[in-house]
């Protein structure tokens, strides 16, 4: 890529929060996320009003579906709720179920490359918990095809899921499948246990080890589909997460201007958007006889590399989406840690750990930070953003140069990726 | 704007059809307008293979609100369900109520102009007749802010489009009313005289004429938002448009090998983004004082004239929203046709009639040709590009060699403008 976005920052949500309980609807976490982004960023309302005054700022928002959710569409336009700033700012809303912050994100990053606008704010946000588990169960299905993956089945994404782990155990013949198994569920205990140093996480006050993450079925770990338990599941979460992107010439600019240093920055430096075939069944099909099991989610990887000059061996951060356990484990080949059939050496040998050479997830990813289905891929690209110039906190790795995200939509649909790093 | 994207062609459903009646569903919907789309362009599934084995192909889906009238999401993953050659292409959906489709086309464009792909594939869809027209009035009010303008109102947007022509009404106290609300007859006149030479026009057989217009009230022309009635609406419609752009490079190429002539293509010339306060009080509250009612409007068609370089006066064709005939009158002014305060002349003197100097939907518009929300903004374009290429058939405006369109979302809140013309 010839021209890299920076990233000035951003913030995201305690995904903790119940907002329904707290009497809050989506107005509130726009409102919210904005005040907390742009004031973690040093942007401030007037700034805003004079890049418009010019044309040069767009608002970017990720969202899944509002529109069952929180019987709302149009969410483009709903910063002019937040402040009159926002009037006259273009703005619209993106949308590839569980990848729709990285679909946000990508059209951003198109907008300063192409050199429209100096400055881009992307919002991923989702309400869930406005309706009972089994009826967003439902909502959830709409991600798949749902007139024949989705309707009439309770919890359909579970069950999609499940078929991945049990494509990975066939697959994998050369493998015992309590091998498998056991590194699925030591992927749930590090993700459970790197939420625990994330203040923002949702599971940060949970229980979970690996002993719990095995112990499959039953009434204490139950089974949700076929063999993955609720252990092996991301959990129903409210949250946005806010990030703002600029042209180089701005970004150094404001550095300039705000005494905030250019190391406080990083870079968009490539990205991959790949959409396999939607409906799982095909997608088994076509990768049938491929080495990797999901060859688009592989191929999205290796676009985002491409693009940024980069491979694997110079990544020191990795953010994957870890929906489900299953997912997480086909991604470790995708990457590039290991090759396809060996994703369970790189969990058993502490390469994916906080400490080990890949670490992924250090945030705790979807199962232990949550997954606010909208907000999931701005919330994994902030955290790159955060471990690549040292601002992670307690879940920092430490001397992150260049990190790697991986957001899926569907049952490994849509794939999207970014390679962020230091300048 | 630097690179100029190439619009190479298109297709639209038949405005008419009610996918419900004939028991099919978008999908089937999906499959058509993309056969019928890539067969009108001359563009064949190898091709998109080869293109899509170097990534230089994407997919843009305009669609307002699938999950409610179809229980669906992720729109931007289902050309894989029409054909395997679209498997790995990547491909979103772009969502801004009625103006998703030129969301769609604006993140397109971006793409082809910051040099990511070579082809871009844009999709407009909606199917809206799935649900009755209460429930479907309901859906729609998520374009607006439900809790605030919608929720428990029957039809709020003919209520919303009523109270912008109470504005009207009010702000041009120098013009009768009468004259106004003849002026509002008159719009609907033409778009549904100008529906019966379009071949694909959702109203090419219905009856209309300003006698019946101007009645308003009664059972045969009921009101249904303050001072507007049935003949002042848009229609609930199913369908969709596709549309294919390219770059300046592969245009070339393509002409030379496919045999077409380059004159058979146009380019987008400029393009205008703006979002006006969400809720349609605050619109009013803002534009007080201001010379025009729709100042944001304005505004997104100065910004497509600017970028193009261009104005109303080398303006031949022009296709705007008129989901209500108080949206036309308002554009009439935006796009400079007369002064504010004086639209009512140039619909008296025909200047907007298809024989005039600044015709108006010649196509019938979204009165005429019918509103399939998220299709709209892809069909308008789509029609500009068949004017100023002389491919219009009946409804062709002879020697249009440049033409603008007015795309809006929600009650004029989200506005999108593109200059469209010979290279």
């Amino acid at each position: 890529m010839s021209i890299k976005p920076y990233i000035l920052g951003g913030a995201q949500t305690d995904f903790q929060r119940n907002w329904t309980k707290e009497g809050k609807t989506f107005v509130s976490m726009f409102r919210e996320i904005v005040e907390d982004g742009l004031a973690a960023v040093g942007l401030d309302y007037d700034e805003i009003k004079r890049l418009n005054k010019e044309n040069r700022v767009g608002v970017f928002v990720g969202n899944f579906d509002a529109e069952q959710y929180a019987n709302q569409g149009h969410l483009g336009a709903f910063l002019t709720e937040v402040h009159p700033a926002f009037y006259g700012v273009p703005g619209g809303r993106y949308e590839a179920a569980c990848a729709s912050g990285s679909v946000a994100l990508d059209a951003a990053g198109t907008k300063i490359r192409a050199g429209d606008y100096d400055v881009c704010i992307i919002v991923g946000l989702e309400v869930m918990k406005t309706v009972n588990s089994a009826v967003g169960g439902d909502f959830l299905g709409t991600a798949a095809y749902y007139e024949k993956e989705a309707k009439g089945i309770e919890f359909p994404f579970p069950k999609l899921f499940g078929k991945l782990a049990d494509v990975i155990v066939e697959r994998n013949s050369h493998v015992k499948e309590d091998r498998i198994m056991e590194g699925f569920a030591e992927i749930s205990r590090i993700n459970y246990d790197n939420a625990k140093t994330n203040p923002r996480a949702q599971t940060r006050s949970w229980f979970m080890n690996k002993e719990h993450a095995n112990t499959r079925g039953g009434d204490y770990n139950m089974a949700v589909g076929g063999r993955l338990a609720i252990t092996d599941c991301s959990q129903v979460t409210d949250g946005a997460a806010l990030m703002v992107i600029a042209s180089p010439e701005y970004a150094k600019e404001f550095a300039k201007k705000s005494g905030k240093k250019l190391e406080s920055m990083s870079v968009l430096k490539g990205w991959g958007h790949r959409v396999a075939p939607m409906q799982f069944v095909n997608k088994v099909a076509e990768s049938k006889g491929n080495d990797y099991i999901l060859p688009w989610t592989r191929q999205a990887v290796k676009d985002a590399y491409d693009r940024a000059g980069l491979d694997i061996d110079q990544m020191d951060v990795i953010e994957t989406h870890d929906c489900f356990t299953s997912s997480e484990y086909a991604a470790i080949s995708a990457f590039g840690i290991t090759k396809p059939g060996e994703e369970h050496q790189a969990i058993e040998d502490g390469t994916i750990a906080r400490t080990g050479k890949k670490p992924i997830n250090p945030s705790g990813g979807l199962i232990g930070a949550g997954h606010p289905v909208g907000a999931s891929g701005v919330r994994m690209a902030l955290d790159i953003h955060k471990q690549v110039t040292g601002q992670a906190g307690g879940y920092q790795v430490e001397g992150s140069k260049n990190g790697i995200m991986l957001n899926i939509g569907g049952s490994a649909t849509t794939n999207m990726t970014f390679v962020i790093g230091q300048e």
